[in-house]
């Protein structure tokens, strides 16, 4: 089969490599129908996951058609149309069993594409399959639904439930990339009062307005005094960041009201100032954490509801075979506009589960 | 009547000062019959808190009776012995209607011995009486109602709600001083499974197994390990800062398991670093707080049916007229052993609730 290999830093081919094959009776065998590209795939190829090895096939989102499973495997069979998670989990170990699924230590976690091969291919193989793909409603497209691999239930787990949003509240999202225009979407599930975003680009404010943001504000030109001047000077309820630099953290934690929530969503990779002396008596509760996925069946059925408008977020689709020019186009969103790049083979994408 | 007053930096002095007469139809006049110093009392002496004026009594913890009332107080009455809580509440304000009573924005929060006169004085005037003392049930002596003034409080709602400690959790107290132990005591209400404390002093780490903790571990000889050889490696489930320096908190950080809490009760004085580039992916929540006092009705109960042995906190008992020696000894705590101090008049201390 053909995917997309990290060839060590900087270098990547759409080539052949040899197609998966089951090596555990958990695993299922899917050919890959949708996939997207990540900001995480950029990080790997610029070297900033050393754990990832060259050769590695890259890729952790996916909706495609069970070709095989194991002889453990339950829950999916052949011809069923899944969505494969981001986060695999094998459903015994301590943190599986209080739903940490991101924090599994039985081998699943976070391992397609980073260290096991991923879905940017034709064919994966996904462990724990009863825990790690999802079956996709018929009549769900599977554009829609393939962005609840990841970014869905990171931005909703991660940011709107750490965060606690409650209706009324003022939410800031930090960062108006996929995560943060996730983030807004599935905040306004909770039903806030006013949402609050800020971005360095024009373009992801213009986005973050179109998906339900009240306000936006250019990262540039003084989100903290627009916060201070919409809440009385008291700050946010909920601040979520969507960045992953100390500068947009430590200015999260400037603009929550005591009492107070801050969500890291963040990738980061430096240590930040935490200002207790400041923030000592101000009863502030932050957050960080990995997406578990336990929201991704929810999540689903609101999409089956019509209810998230998941596929808002895809700015560009190419085919399969157009791998390479995906990462082009994606890799330099600055340019481009690119906001989430989905692709896939139209052939496929009508393809409806078996059962 | 006699009081502690601020004098400027580094200086107090028991002296003849004006009664206290009511000045709102909220006010109730106390008379102070047990009286405790408090370690913001010796930061206030330093001159680390600037907004204490000189010339102001100090003091936020007490228990004694009430002598006079404002029109509008309707529920204590002269006789009655009363509880004065450190934190004094308007219940108006929308912090005081979330019982976020420590960041009242009405008048009250932390004013007693910092923004007006407070209990280290033959009698005191308490603002919004009728929401900022809590009658003592007869039975109860007045020198262990009076460690729920503050320090029970905060270490119940600050540490052991905001960590969120449940049965069976390891739990790990940095700074076994008043707080740290009385945060030991307050978490066994929730059966945590293993409780670990450390401290510079062996003096304090004697006292933190005397009142419940499980292993003890001088601040220098490696905490951190002995927490990883109790976890599998893995951490605490609940940390709870309990010093108010980047290096304890710091630590505690680092001592915590992914999914784990870390409620920071420390006043600090100085950011610390916050290494979000290991937190970012590991499910930590760090809470800080100001302590609101709705659970002392709580803990009041808890001390009538004999279950919280606050008393054993108290290292030391003089006269309230001995102030400025218990302001010594107290200052001197790492030779004298000092924990907790109490001050009162022995007369007063029998004094049952006149209801």
């Amino acid at each position: 089969m053909k995917a997309l290999v990290f060839e060590g830093t900087g270098r990547t081919a759409w080539r052949e490599v040899p197609d998966p094959a089951i090596v555990d009776a958990g695993d299922a065998i899917v050919r890959v129908d949708a996939v997207t590209l990540c900001g995480t795939d950029l990080h790997i190829v610029k070297g900033d996951v050393p754990e990832v090895e060259p050769g590695r096939v890259l890729g952790h989102e996916a909706v495609g058609t069970v070709v095989e499973t194991g002889g453990d495997v339950r829950t999916v069979r052949p011809g069923d149309r899944v969505l494969v998670s981001c986060v695999s989990s094998c459903g015994r170990c301590a943190p599986c069993r209080e739903r940490r699924y991101g924090q599994c230590r039985g081998g699943g976690g976070w391992v397609l594409g980073h260290l096991i091969d991923g879905t940017q291919a034709e064919y994966v193989r996904v462990p724990f399959a009863d825990l790690s793909v999802h079956p996709v409603p018929s009549g769900v497209d599977s554009f829609d639904a393939v962005l609840l691999a990841d970014i869905f239930p990171t931005a909703y787990e991660v940011g709107v439930l750490n965060g606690a949003v409650r209706p009324g509240d003022t939410v800031v999202v930090v960062g108006a990339g996929p995560i943060g225009l996730a983030a807004i979407l599935t905040a306004r599930l909770h039903s806030p009062g006013l949402i609050v975003a800020t971005d360095l680009a024009e373009s992801r404010l213009q986005a973050a307005r179109r998906l339900g943001a009240d306000a936006t504000v250019a990262a540039g030109e003084g989100p903290e005094q627009l916060v201070a001047d919409l809440t009385d000077g008291l700050g946010a309820d909920v601040v979520m960041e969507a960045v992953g630099v100390p500068e947009s953290f430590e200015a999260c934690v400037r603009m929550v009201r005591p009492g107070g929530h801050v969500a890291n969503i963040g990738v980061h990779g430096k240590p930040a100032a935490l200002h207790l002396e400041e923030l000592w008596s101000k009863d502030v509760t932050l957050t960080t954490g990995l997406v578990d996925t336990f929201s991704t069946p929810m999540l689903l059925r609101l999409v089956v509801a019509g209810r998230l408008p998941t596929a808002g977020l895809v700015t560009h689709r190419f085919a399969l075979g157009q791998m390479e020019e995906a990462y082009d186009v994606f890799g330099r969103a600055a340019e481009t506009g690119a906001i989430k790049v989905a692709l896939g083979d139209p052939r496929h994408t009508a393809v409806q589960a078996a059962g």
